[in-house]
């Protein structure tokens, strides 16, 4: 519990994770052999905002992923791309012409970051183009439109992931694996929460139009993805609560939301997440056999986490890289598909919908619609 | 969160505090000064179970109190008392012949450790013979019985306290310094659990008839007290959620509860209590300008707690006589109460009816009857 930085923070303050991973001594490079760049998979980036920074930074590590193109609807960014990250001419969209991506054979897929409301629109463009997707969380502003977005990549017959970086991620990953093992015994609840104060009030992820909600569309997606894989189930029931001390600066969108996901083996997960305040990126479960303590549980690293056993021992990686090279992978090499699908997106999606529904009925019990 | 031996669960399993901490070594004396035996508050302990007994032990270090009677049901357990505590015939009492205390120079204060559903009744008569009342928490089943007791000590003209001891206890009192201090900032959230793996599965906390509840009534009174100490504040609505997966061995109370409390402030308490599981007895408070964890945070001792600044240095004390030292000094020398009156109580009471309020309405919010 000594280190508490907040790394989602960084984010918000403008500070790229690979800037921190560059930092870091001895970090672990990717696990995936490398591949003739004849054989990579070749990624443009939609919208260019501090996330997308972050990938492209990251993905300079990749084995399997290449960055190659662009789609931006702000014209300043493009040579200050193309110098950076070494983006041809002939790679390089805006929201006006996206639709001629599908004559490019030099792109494969399209990663898209814009802000969460566009999701839908975009990847549903993408989908058109005949290009695979990986679409930032949450997949979109509710549960009708995931479903929306999946046939519609079914029917292109593309690929359609969610950027859930934390599946690849090792300490994560070795959570999961002690759970499905057994080590902890019989999941018996799980706590966690996910958030920072955010910053600048005039983001778009304070507006509603654009980003669907507040911090249970954005953060709280780490919290109810999190729930999921420490029990292995699937939520039947949602309980929440908000609160609002700043109804100024969140007058919007939802600043804090706690949140309780009802499972079928009886037991409880008691989520929180929140935009204004820090020091809550955690993740506890507790099993009859033992227990997990994630701290920092959530964001772009390092991870840490404490067993009834010992410390988690595992490297420390650059998720969006390893994020990238898994989906190559299993795109480029017909491998099983990584726990990020959009159905993974569509499963919390109906959860978020389902918290906003007891929120409006003040914290009454809602069973999740399948 | 490295130490998380479930300090609570000893309790169950019969193994005394007091024993651990005949064990450390260090631990800190009371720091009450030494009294004359005739300016001594003389205590008799009610109900002769577990908790009596490390009452009974921890009261070995007391200065300012002193254990003299007993009132028990079960006669074989007289000389055995007699014999480990110095109990003189005159001062030992059954429930048949209770009334006679009033009689009786020699005992200023009874100590009310019998059965959650008795305590009203006990306390009643403990008032009506005219004797200063502690009380174990929960104070009773609800707050009406509550309200009586409070009403039926001050009628009697005599003092009313909870057995709420981490009010006496070092590291718990400098969390509440700083908080009151504004060391933390404004608070903006509180997560706290308190709870165990229960064992004998016939035993009275799990008889709704002599507990009055399950996890909810026991242990989370520590849960609810804990959020009102963090946040100074008193909750205005509840919502709460149970899981039950031992539906044969809870069949008659609640196994384990989650339940979150609004303040006025805005801010909310997310709160849990088990009877199910253990590596539970935790608190984490996060404020705008600092954090704090306590954990272990409920048990017998020792507490430990972490905050932004660095870890809680305070003494290891007997909780035991730490509290009954400070209540002696507040009877005995005319000092303010401290902050373990009927009153506190009752505002625990308050919820954990809106707790159970909630259950029964699906988890709907619950505006706290004042």
């Amino acid at each position: 519990m000594n280190s508490r930085r907040d790394f989602l923070q960084k984010l918000s303050l403008g500070i790229g994770a690979a800037t921190l991973t560059d930092l870091t001594p001895g970090i672990a490079a990717p696990v995936t052999s490398n591949v003739p760049a004849d054989k990579q998979l070749r990624v443009a980036l939609m919208g260019l905002g501090g996330y997308a920074d972050i990938v492209a930074r990251g993905m300079k590590e990749c084995k399997t992923a290449r960055l190659v193109g662009i789609v931006t609807g702000t014209p300043s960014k493009i040579p200050v791309w193309k110098q950076k990250y070494g983006i041809e001419d002939k790679n390089v969209y805006n929201y006006e012409n996206l639709h001629e991506i599908k004559n490019n054979p030099d792109i494969d897929l399209v990663y898209v970051i814009t802000p969460n409301s566009l999701h839908h629109k975009h990847v549903l463009q993408v989908a058109a183009a005949g290009k695979h997707v990986v679409c930032e969380k949450p997949v979109a502003d509710n549960a009708k439109q995931a479903r929306e977005m999946i046939a519609a990549c079914e029917k292109a017959n593309v690929k359609f992931y969610i950027g859930y970086r934390l599946h690849f991620e090792p300490h994560t990953k070795e959570l999961v694996r002690m759970r499905e093992a057994g080590e902890f015994g019989k999941i018996m609840h799980v706590n966690n929460y996910a958030g920072f104060k955010i910053g600048d009030p005039t983001q778009w992820r304070l507006k509603k139009s654009l980003a669907g909600g507040g911090a249970m569309m954005d953060v709280g997606v780490y919290s109810t993805n999190g729930a999921r894989y420490c029990t292995g189930e699937e939520p039947i029931w949602v309980t929440a609560q908000e609160s609002k001390t700043d109804p100024v600066k969140f007058k919007d969108v939802d600043e804090t939301v706690t949140f309780q996901l009802g499972f079928p083996s009886g037991i409880i997960a008691n989520c929180g997440c929140t935009y204004n305040f820090n020091h809550v990126e955690m993740l506890r479960l507790m099993g009859e056999k033992g227990w997990a303590e994630m701290n920092p549980a959530f964001g772009y690293g390092p991870i840490r986490g404490t067993t009834h056993k010992a410390a988690i021992d595992q490297p420390d990686v650059n998720h969006q890289a390893y994020q990238m090279d898994g989906i190559a992978d299993a795109i480029l090499n017909g491998k099983p598909d990584p726990n990020v699908t959009g159905e993974e997106g569509l499963k919390d999606m109906l959860v978020i919908d389902a918290v906003y529904e007891s929120l409006r009925k003040n914290g009454a019990k809602v069973f999740i619609k399948k």
